[in-house]
């Protein structure tokens, strides 16, 4: 039986990129199960490609295949590659830091190169520019549906060796927090910090705790306020701003039915800092 | 073989949420088939939710398991439930009025409550932010794939004890009918009313007529003129506004080739009220 | 074993029409295999809805079944028709010019006329405005499960009295390359004109030589500037404008890491035209 395929690209649904995709992988093999991951990673951002893929793939079976184009270097010399994580699931993508969590939070235990004078879609013209139906969907329709092995990709690549993105990790120091704000949850303007719940917990928390959070970008303050610890949403008020434990269990910072992102123009990537430390609770009497 | 697995959420696709949610399916059961309803719905908008449920649960097989997650309140004391409805399809949701439309215009056959402590995602995690993968993706799969039966969901509860929106119903008076603007058909810009053909006929109609059309929300008429009723779109010129019966057998009202609810900022909800009056068809002669 | 079936639509996703005709598909045979080519098709827009068409058709399997409604004439006398294209493919769709580039550049081999009178989702009520859900989708997916044959579609139609939409070729004059912006590449606002590969060799091109573009639409000269025609994205600058070979081997502009479309305004269809010239190649020594 065929092992699941799963795509992501930064190339939307509103064209016929991802159909021609499809397409050649169900030639490959008709009874292919093909799912999408996303296809709204913005255009050429790895680095949501790389944390994309990482949010993901361990609640798929293992052996299943994703298939990654975020690719602002095709037709250069980039070289592309299938990757097999030490949680069994294969990835094909470019190499230019697309598996950097991956690698980080799950670990790669082999490398390859795709051969791309064996694995490229027959007669697949005289482009250049769309490697992710030529080369990608091919070669991991072909390895999910066991026409090709793993060995029969190409060439064995040493890990160490492919694009890493920077990539910070959160730090305790004289009672604060600081982390960076890894992504948004898109369409509820939440942020997903990296800081992890068993790094916060030495603050010595309980839910309902309050405290100050701090956010910066590498230019200005953008942000600093009081606000608790809730369990979930529903712990506050409505409009009001929270911490919470996300669902890969790292914080996140939320307005109770709003969008925190948009409140305070709030974006993502290395350079967004944030910083929490606890405040004694302030109690009337 | 596996039920259809049917998904709806206020999540978008833009990031990992759906697509692990999905991953949590196929790991129950690889041949699981799964579908999307939308993943656009409003965030928060439960209202919406029932609606879209309402509009398609009838076109599809029986046995099919749907799985809708618009829940404003996750991680509060709101209760999880199963469906089934007298239509033999079921529906994974919070109960906090998803199946409100379900319930008046199909039925219910019996609902139980997700017993969360066998139906749950092995290994969770510490997360109460996102039951819609850890709960309801597990437990709609398990549900479709016959790895439990429904009565292995939880115990029993009263439908009428179910949390439900209020709706009210179309009404025939003085020569008036009077209805809410349910919903929109979005891409177009259609108003989908609760008013049916049947009661729409209590005019006395033919296609072709002519009405006077009112719309008015809480505070204000936003809308009084003349339509025709068509038998489609095609019946009127570009750019007229038209009557006509959806796809669901009710009275649309539209703009040919144009969006009525751009036009004059309509939006949907029981405080946007139509009345349709027929009038004395004008002759020039 | 069931023929794959794939939609495109301009109805979105926001709402439950897709998902309603998946359901009556998925009635008629449950183990039908059904994509997505788009549902992002603008509005009426019968020239995009038959590019995508042809953009992607040749990738899939022969005897894929497609459906596209885009169908501003839904409920008009126009016809509903069954296409089997000389690359034996078939494609379910009104008559209204969606099969336009199909017949150019593919071939039809053979055409019915649906008959609704048998191929009509029974007890599909009275409404005449979703035909996509009643007439497309349900001759679509039992003509993809087999359980109809193509002689049962309805009676034979002579190709060439199919509707079709104006298609003009690009020519070689004077030295000066003349053709359309067909289409556009939407997430990555490249231009894709109707300009081949061939068509454009004839100019004595080799990658890295400099060439003149003009585009211009109905009123105006829109942008008249120097770009060079590159093997790819990587070989130009950031933010720099190029010439490239798109993934249908014809001519395409873009500015690579940015959008074209909307740093000139640029739009597509027959009355944006563009012109290319080779110019001599500037050396500085």
């Amino acid at each position: 039986m065929s092992e699941c395929l799963v795509i992501q690209t930064d190339f939307g649904v509103s064209d016929g990129a991802v159909a021609a995709m499809y397409g050649v992988a169900i030639s490959v093999s008709k009874d292919l199960r093909i799912f999408d991951l996303t296809h709204d990673i913005p255009q050429y951002n790895i680095w949501d490609a790389s944390y994309r893929l990482f949010q993901t793939i361990s609640y798929w079976p293992e052996n299943t295949v994703f298939i990654s184009v975020v690719d602002p270097g095709v037709g250069s010399e980039r070289k592309s590659i299938v990757v097999k994580t030490k949680s069994n699931h294969y990835i094909v993508t470019p190499d230019n830091g697309t598996v950097t969590h991956i690698q980080k939070f799950i670990g790669i235990d082999e490398v390859r190169e795709i051969d791309e004078t064996v694995n490229r879609l027959p007669n697949s013209g005289h482009s250049y520019t769309f490697h992710g139906r030529d080369v990608y969907a091919y070669t991991g329709a072909r390895l999910a549906s066991g026409k090709i092995h793993f060995q029969d990709v190409g060439p064995v690549l040493n890990p160490t060796d492919l694009v890493q993105l920077p990539l910070t990790e959160a730090v305790f120091e004289q009672g604060i927090i600081s982390g960076t704000i890894d992504v948004l949850d898109i369409r509820f303007g939440n942020l997903w910090t990296n800081i992890s719940r068993e790094l916060f917990l030495q603050l010595d928390v309980k839910y309902g705790n309050t405290f100050e959070v701090t956010i910066e970008n590498s230019t200005r303050q953008v942000y600093k306020n009081i606000m608790t610890f809730g369990r979930s949403f529903a712990d506050s008020h409505l409009g009001e701003p929270l911490l919470f434990v996300n669902s890969l269990d790292n914080i996140g910072v939320a307005i109770n039915q709003g969008s925190f992102a948009n409140a305070y123009h709030v974006e993502s990537g290395l350079n967004w800092k944030i910083h929490i430390r606890k405040v004694v609770d302030i109690s009337y009497n």
